[in-house]
């Protein structure tokens, strides 16, 4: 097979999908995408991604891979001209979707296992209360919380450990991870921002750190209890998930060899 | 009757009402708003607003006063406590509304007459892709705009004017308003806001204005054809309203008597 191997900048919306992943008779992100594109080819396809987010996760940089047989006709057209592809991709897939690149790569490139590292923002809301148009991106807690106590926490978690009490469905794999960043900021008054940085995360690890980042940040538990629950490696231990809608997929690097798509116009700044 | 005005300062999405305004048999904030409160005292109620949207029109800052008779027994308990009153309120009407703020304030006050200055936001995506989780509250143009034609346009408008072109419904009221600001920002690549303010606007006269501004941007009809068609007060010169998703209301002024309600937390900042 004479195949190309195209790699697809996107982002969505996570809120009307049954998550990322591809499911029988569920509307997914992967399912919509790979069915856009069987539809342009004429060709079954199988896509690959960086990071596969659950229901209701939002992403502004996901990356995937597919590889098509430039040797059927259909293919061959529609991969003549990857911004036109691009476009109709686009319009196929709906307002939740928004493809912002599609490009060639060698096949040396694996969405999933030639990324070097993930980076996530969960939004916070510690005020009474919160601006209901961007109510679908953030976690409304409604009480104060202390933010010095949650860094003093999160920094406990920086390096590598084993992550065990934060991942779900582990299945006898590694929870060894590394963790590059966890940063606190709030970009106004009764918003915080929690950026994390790694190589990879396990399931449900972020949403994991920032329920019990939480828990310390409303003074239930001290900051040294995080390092208590990582070390005890017991998922009982930790405090409740972070609810899925405040979570974004934000960055995807593949070092410098595969830049990120250019900034694409109307992207969210950070500062919201 | 003994009675008590209140000044509510809420928010709320646009998207799942068919307007502020109460309409029988259909979901509106007015409705919501005013059947919450009636389910709390026990008193049928009616409010008046700052401005009425339309159907799809966001409120980051809607102002409403509603009169209520401090002699009946539940309205005496409900208003004893206002920040407990704004949390009931806050909490029955639901996500897609947010009650900021409730007070007392004289009899001298409306909400609609009392105000001095209304200003909105109408934000405009030029770049070819939007980020699907900020879709809701911006019109997607998809094509760029030059925003030092739309500014040489928007300039004809300000000032006290006859804006027949630019208003629907007049049903022969006067369509002379005051235009005291149009101003356009890139806030980021591929994004535009068009913030107006002035005392009154017509019915739908922001929209009318942002339509043409978007004609203008796109090169289709020159700065000076704004002029022209304020002058011809011909709405059929017009160019169609811009979508109601873009547009939010943003700030009532009331002068220094009556300030808005504080910075709320979670409250978005203009740079979005």
């Amino acid at each position: 097979m004479t195949s190309v191997r195209l790699r697809i900048d996107l982002a969505y919306d996570g809120e009307p999908w049954a998550g990322f992943a591809r499911q029988p008779d569920r509307l997914t992100v992967q399912g919509t995408l790979e069915g856009a594109l069987t539809r342009i080819t004429g060709q079954p396809v199988a896509s690959v991604c960086a990071g596969r987010t659950d229901r209701g996760v939002h992403a502004i940089a996901q990356v995937v891979h597919v590889d098509l047989d430039r040797a059927h006709p259909r293919v061959a057209r529609a991969t003549h001209d990857l911004e036109v592809l691009r476009f109709r991709l686009d319009r196929m897939v709906g307002d939740a979707i928004t493809i912002w690149q599609v490009r060639e790569v060698g096949d040396d490139f694996s969405a999933r296992f030639s990324a070097t590292e993930r980076g996530y923002r969960y939004r916070l809301v510690d005020g009474e209360v919160v601006d209901p148009i961007r109510r679908h991106d953030r976690w409304h807690v409604g009480e104060p919380l202390g933010v010095p106590a949650m860094r003093a926490g999160a920094k406990l978690l920086l390096g590598e450990h084993d992550y065990a009490a934060f991942c779900r469905n582990r299945q006898r794999r590694t929870t060894v991870r590394r963790l590059d960043e966890v940063t606190l900021t709030r970009p106004q008054p009764g918003t915080i921002h929690v950026r994390l940085a790694g190589p990879a995360f396990c399931h449900q690890m972020v949403r994991a750190i920032v329920g019990c980042l939480v828990e310390v940040g409303l003074g239930k538990e001290s900051p040294d209890w995080i390092g208590e629950v990582l070390l005890a490696q017991d998922r009982s231990l930790a405090a409740r998930v972070a609810p899925a809608h405040g979570l974004t997929l934000e960055r995807v690097g593949y070092g410098r060899r595969y830049p990120a798509a250019p900034p694409a116009s109307g992207r969210r700044g950070g500062a919201d």
